[in-house]
């Protein structure tokens, strides 16, 4: 199992929007996510930064083409493009990462 | 059960050792935070910042007592005392943290 931390901004005059649509996401969505092998996914939000934590419980081999997958879905169903808009990416983040991916320092089961 | 995100800042003199000291805990906190009913305990560090996700498994109940017991634990042996010292709260906490509480804004199991 893969953990994963990640970080982004919520544009300010888009974050109650942003929480809507979140409190109960696309069906679609939400089926692409499970199916995709992520599991125990929260997204948090604290002035104006969002951090998300989730797992990926998937095969190994698998998690390129199920991540592909589940941005496939969540571009033609328009969720990409909606969330993107609302998010300000950090400066600070990998080369063609839009969530910039945080160092795990410790981990406790 | 119960999910927590926290922030709080590291100071950049400090980030080495607090990773350092993360890789492997002092044993009387692994156990003390076992004992207290938290898993699945992770800490992230983005740009100075640290995000800290949490689940409190233990009965509803004794969450004050068991937390005021890992308090007790973390306050004798010193350990509150070091990391303290590395870390910078965040002015927008709430009263009584340390750690900054973030808000849950979606959660999919």
């Amino acid at each position: 199992m893969r953990r994963f931390g990640e970080i982004i901004r919520v544009r300010p005059e888009a974050e109650e929007e942003y929480k809507k649509i979140h409190v109960k996401i696309w069906p679609e969505i939400e089926e692409a996510i499970r199916e995709a092998g992520i599991r125990n996914y929260s997204i948090y939000l604290k002035d104006g930064m969002l951090f998300a934590y989730y797992e990926y419980h998937g095969p190994e081999e698998e998690f390129d083409e199920r991540m592909a997958k589940l941005a496939e879905v969540s571009n033609e169903s328009g969720w990409w493009t909606l969330t993107k808009g609302m998010q300000m990416p950090l400066e600070t983040r990998q080369e063609g990462e839009w969530w910039a991916s945080a160092e795990e320092v410790f981990h406790q089961d």
